[in-house]
């Protein structure tokens, strides 16, 4: 199976890996990347994990057009604002009746609604494991473990940068030391403030409610505050009664209406929430048929995150496989 | 779609209940029951929620033969002994080219790579979400959404009631005070030794680890050592120290050989195993791509359970549809 990638970071290289690694038990190929920084790359027989770059693609449109993959893997950083340029890419993917895989979460925050129908029109799978939990089976479990089950709000521990701030400013460091180590961990983006003041962890709450809740909203209507004014001395005395403080997103459905929520607040140190190490997610789900049943990850990196794209291609491999089998079958008459 | 159910108690009763709330969605149909105490049950167009039982078959294979149904749900209460009468049962229903699903955990503990391999000779479906976890997702979780990852080891809280019974020793009540509130949750049988002495979590453990470790072990294989010795008192100890007590599972493979542990472990109370609440279970899958993931279900009851079949069959039924399709475009031809 043929992949396209846009975008070629840690997480494309962790990809190109794990690629390599599971080559025997799934032929993908990487036939061609293209990247803002380092241009654009084609190779029908297979790309390198380090391959030469030649000048850019002129428009994504003609990289697509050359590439003649069967699947876009959209890994551009995250523009929180309005998810461009990323869902541009997706959908000139579905023009050309491309499957499309995701670990970028701007376009499942502030479009997924319409890119999901856009997708279910050109016939191709639309999927985006890694968006939010770093590769953690979240909408996968949802949909392929959970039948039936309706999901009534959820409440999660989705930003790892703000976990690893916390620790360091209950050990009585900075804010800023913790942003260095979270950076050391390439946690968090040059600038930080996007996890500091929230807005990674609304974009990820938002596109948890798009696609479980059909909440048809965007970053910018959850209603979200940072831990940019948590002082390791407020830490200190939280400390002292048994508490912390955990960066938490909730949704709750109030007269029909998704109401979203980024708060840091005040945990019990034993709160499933807080008692998670280092740069963990944890997301609880509130059923109507299962309780409330959660799942987490505990201090993923980037290899988790590549692994939550691969995921995915194997869905997107096996559905083909399916289709291609009933192709066969009918011409077979 | 056809059921035939053997036992009929707590678990039977929620699932009746739950497939007539989903019966718009899911045409599941009850069309015989057969217990020990109540005899024997057939209603080719679907029985009541509360039947009117006959005398009971002279045997499980007339039963089954009479029954002519398409799936056994075996509901019988565990046998941590050897898993049987409902080892026989699944054997008796794939000779008859029956799917199973199962939420008694004794047969995966005692003879899952036999009954596996039977299921695949047979052609049909085995499955058994509801037998470890109270219907969470963890076989689905494994099989449907970590594709290619391997499960290294474990690590998991899996009993409900030895959870209620520290809880209520934490709050100076005797062990048989905690019993007592078990069983008033329906948490627990009778006979509580299963629980208080280990032997469900052993069975549970031995279940996880012949499905997700291909261990081929039993329950009298894992190393396994109860709460019975547990004291309020040494509770007390330990709460003035921050720390707790869990009954653990543990599984490790050690040179190629899989390992097994149950014991009540001295923890933090903020550790991730000791800070949930009530009958909660957790799992902690150590994989070689996912790192550490954690599946877990909040204060579990029997529509948890119900759920879990109920979520095997619908995996059965969409599994007949397409097999029921294939055979259609060939007959077509």
């Amino acid at each position: 199976m043929k992949l396209a990638l846009i975008g070629y970071g840690n997480v494309g290289k962790a990809l190109a890996r794990l690629l390599a690694l599971e080559r025997k038990s799934y032929p993908f190929r990487i036939t061609a990347i293209h990247t803002a920084r380092h241009g654009t790359a084609y190779g029908p027989d297979g790309l390198t994990q380090d391959p030469a770059f030649g000048p850019p693609a002129a428009s994504v449109e003609e990289f697509l057009d050359r590439a003649a993959a069967e699947v876009l893997v959209e890994l551009t950083p995250l523009n929180p604002v309005n998810g461009e340029p990323a869902i541009s890419h997706i959908r000139a993917a579905f023009a050309r009746r491309m499957q499309v895989v995701t670990a970028n979460k701007g376009p499942i925050a502030h479009a997924y609604a319409a890119l999901n129908e856009e997708a279910a029109r050109a016939g191709v799978l639309f999927r985006f494991e890694a968006t939010v939990m770093d590769g953690a089976p979240v909408f996968n479990l949802v949909r392929r473990t959970l039948p039936a089950v309706r999901i009534l709000g959820f409440i999660g521990s989705l930003n790892s940068t703000t976990r690893i701030c916390i620790e360091a400013m209950r050990r009585g460091q900075s804010l800023e030391e913790g942003i260095r180590q979270a950076r050391a961990m390439r946690l968090t983006e040059a600038d930080a403030s996007y996890d500091i003041d929230g807005w990674d962890a609304a974009a990820k709450t938002a596109a948890l409610a798009n696609v479980l809740m059909d909440a048809r909203l965007t970053p910018q209507q959850v209603s979200t505050r940072g831990i940019r004014r948590l002082t390791p001395e407020r830490l200190a005395e939280l400390r002292a009664k048994g508490k912390t403080v955990c960066l938490v997103s909730r949704a709750r459905r109030v007269n029909g209406q998704v109401r979203l929520r980024v708060r840091a607040e005040v945990l019990n140190e034993n709160d499933i929430l807080a008692c998670l190490p280092g740069s963990s997610n944890l997301l609880l789900l509130q059923t109507d048929q299962m309780g409330t049943i959660g799942v987490f990850s505990v201090s993923p990196g980037i290899q988790q995150t590549a692994y939550g794209v691969f995921a995915d291609l194997v869905e997107v491999f096996e559905t083909q496989g399916q289709a291609r089998e009933k192709l066969q079958r009918t011409r077979a008459c």
